[in-house]
């Protein structure tokens, strides 16, 4: 185990650690660890250009080369576990044992990559041998996905460690060959340095070229926004806020040379109770949401934010045991006092709104949210468009349904989703037929009878969905196939062994 | 053998033909056909919604049964064939045996499409089983593809059967399972109402929905515009000039929910010349450019107009064969008055550019060209980059090089492009190892001793390439790869086996 590292606020620029001319506060709630540099565009077109001029090298590196320095990530970042916590835990407000456990999921997720690269299946090697009888001949024809250069990282606030610096978007962009330049969320600085430092250590302990990574600390949009027009970036990985999100996603569709924008950005994630269901257990069902709804202070992107609840008493059982959890639950720090303002606002904004609110208003100090859940009829929902916005935080929404077809009615509606959940007994099958082709078309994942914060890092796992849910237009955020957001395909023909990739050569 | 069926001029909307208010005319070399309904956003508006309707029912549909449609598809056009050649050949001036082997090719696609969702790999299935022995337990996960929705398709002026009504993007978008609204090119309306009756007829004789394909006619970028806006389409394939696709690819952008735009946008295609190969046999070599620049009167996307030659005698002999060659080639009649006059102004430019001019100029008739072929120092190309645009017709610009690190120099700063040429011997490998990773950096097909004019319809190609060539990142239009573009991973968490899709029912 190293001693705890020392937190410099510099940005790391290549391999080398940097100061520019600003400066920003972080503002957690257990004390400031410290100031850090604000960089600009200048920092970013260093690091970028610094990535353009290491990809030609990395690109070439081999699979097991780049699996040794996922792997290397993963040890270093371990060996700056306890000081890791410590920090995340004093910059999110998230508790030890959280953050333990995403620090291995980051760490299982680096190595996951690296067994995808070393297994090879995801090259998608396609091969059509020369027909050189064939009228007319057909050429000897070999394609292989190779790395689409440097990658822009945004990180995000709910996962300090997962989806920030050395998370998914970097683990997938490293392991496809890719260098990445990630942009350090202002949230948790101090964990971005920690985690940028195990990144320098395992590039020097692997001999990767250093511009392979690099980061731009920052609290201002100018840093961002540069980093996805800068003409280096071939790609962007980003997970936040929907208006973040697509304003960044609108810098990178306009630029000369437009590139993908991989962004999720959140979403409402449905649940539909259904009537077997809610007739055997409601109330169980119904302590079972609110618990979903609260865990982690409702900061998922997954967070079930939206019931679809059938009218009359069952459904009333439901919704008073959700409310009387949700009642006996205390307000609990948010990751930043930003992120606690702008839920009190969308709390504020329903309660504004007229619904019936199920749940007490309760006295948060600065930084903490309260859980709150509303109650609307079907066709009040679907009169007023505005309340399909996504509250961050645990707030929830009950839309009471008078038939099943009303329900498909209002599921009909929906705009795109990262999930949707189906409550259901083995007597609801038929009832939920109708609904699965709906649910299927409007969301990336399809669940039954669990609720969705869990997000499996797996290979059958899909973390994205259709707009607004994610700009990830046929990929996924988590999981093995994120690898295919930094590749493309590239055909070679006949071209001379010696000049294939490796991967290429000698193949039948 | 069917009739010659009867050209009416009208639309296709979900299986009937109707006609709408204004009227364009069709200005072949040969004669004009008819009188064509031009199509504009509200019927655009009707063949969308007709194809939302379809899509529940058709994404629904077996891949048996799709992988039937299509083969009927390709059957009913061969039942057109004569009829079709003979259309097509007025409409585009392109003559019969290049018609019919396009026919061939697009019938051949329609099949291998139905072969390859018959296969079902495609489908990526991948399933995570479930471990609820683990801490915490694992779901059972279960991912596979899913068609997008309703597709809108362009068509391509220079295949009028290829990349047009039931060309590539068609055939792959019908095999995803997703409803095709077709905007007919305005360059052979006629070839175009012919292959949609043919799919016309399909559709009843297999009992698909009839949403599922729909044709608009038009002259107009009213009903494009529309096409690429309308809410119900998902995604947009679309093979065309950079300035058309880039205006379209920014209209998709830029709705309130933005889609993937599959953009094919044509390329200059470079050549590299290397020095064993052309002491050995520079004038051979220049030849069989010059020909391959001619083929199709240079209508081709992936036309070779460029080469990088080394300076001196030899590149001189590569030259004077050419421009020997290509002077003995008399003006060809080209698709239309339009990319005559466009192709006229293109060299127009290039001559006006200051460029030394290899080829004499030659008196075309209307909708004529003639090749022309410049040269220019690598120093001078890469002062002007206003010379970088691609010229769609038989024009060529050769780059004289003064070194190897000259002409990988310039290959550097090349944009996009779709395909990279080597013409090489075994003595040039040494020479070729520095430029394959630029090209295919810059390129989606790397090829060696051929000309790019050739693209396979096979597992293994890529037609596609970093903007500007392309906006398909990380796809390809041509190839089984090409039905990625319309389908998106879905996750399918702990659903009772009634609900699964059935490719997903049973799964070990």
């Amino acid at each position: 185990m190293l001693d705890a590292p020392l937190i410099t606020g510099q940005h790391l620029i290549a391999g080398t650690w940097v100061t520019s001319e600003n400066f920003f506060e972080s503002d957690p709630v257990t004390g400031d660890p410290g100031a850090y540099y604000a960089g600009g565009a200048d920092e970013i077109n260093e690091a970028a250009t610094a990535a353009a001029q290491a990809f030609p090298a990395y690109s070439q590196t081999t699979r097991e080369e780049r699996a040794a320095f996922l792997e290397k990530i993963a040890e270093e970042i371990e060996a700056r576990g306890a000081a890791l916590t410590e920090i995340a835990m004093a910059e999110s407000g998230l508790p030890a044992a959280r953050l333990e456990g995403e620090r291995g999921r980051t760490c299982g997720q680096l190595r996951l990559f690296a067994a995808h690269i070393r297994d090879g299946k995801y090259l998608d090697i396609r091969h059509d041998p020369a027909l050189p009888d064939r009228t007319p001949p057909r050429p000897d024809l070999r394609l292989i996905q190779r790395p689409v250069g440097p990658v822009g990282v945004f990180g995000a606030s709910n996962f300090p460690l997962a989806f920030s610096t050395a998370g998914g978007d970097t683990a997938s962009a490293l392991a496809a060959g890719c260098p990445v330049v990630y942009k350090g969320h202002p949230g948790h600085p101090g964990t971005c340095e920690l985690v940028a430092q195990a990144i320098a250590a395992a590039i020097q302990a692997t001999g990767m070229p250093k511009g392979v990574f690099s980061m731009v600390q920052s609290n201002t949009n100018e840093a961002g926004g540069a980093l996805v027009q800068h003409p280096a970036i071939k790609a962007v990985g980003f997970t936040g806020s929907f208006g973040g999100g697509k304003a960044l996603f609108d810098l990178a569709m306009a630029r000369p040379e437009p590139i993908p924008f991989f962004g999720e950005l959140g979403s409402l994630n449905p649940v539909f109770v259904l009537p077997a269901a809610l007739a055997a257990r409601g109330a169980e069902l119904g302590e079972g949401w609110a618990q979903s709804l609260t865990m982690g202070v409702g900061q998922f992107c997954t967070n079930p934010g939206l019931v679809l609840l059938p009218a009359g008493p069952e459904g009333d059982a439901f919704a008073e045991a959700a409310a009387g959890l949700l009642n006996a639950t205390a307000p609990q720090p948010m990751l930043t006092g930003g992120t606690a303002a702008a839920y009190a606002k969308g709390v504020e904004m329903l309660s504004g709104a007229g619904l019936d609110r199920l749940t007490g208003a309760q006295t948060c100090s600065l930084r903490e949210g309260a859980p709150a859940v509303f109650q609307v009829t079907a066709a009040d929902w679907m009169a007023r468009p505005e309340l399909a916005r996504e509250v961050f935080g645990p707030a929830g929404i009950l839309i009471r349904t008078s038939s099943p077809e009303e329900m498909l009615k209002v599921a009909n509606g929906f705009h795109g989703q990262l999930t949707a959940t189906l409550l259901m007994d083995d007597a609801d099958i038929e009832a939920a037929k109708p609904l699965v082709p709906v649910l299927e078309a409007k969301a990336g994942r399809v669940l039954a009878n669990a609720f969705p914060t869990g997000v499996e890092v797996a290979d059958a796992m899909v973390h994205g969905g259709p707009f607004p849910a994610s700009t990830n237009f046929g990929a996924t955020s988590v999981g093995t196939m994120a690898i295919r957001r930094f590749l493309r395909p590239v055909c070679y023909q006949n071209l001379p062994e010696a000049l294939l990739p490796a991967d290429l050569q000698g193949i039948a």
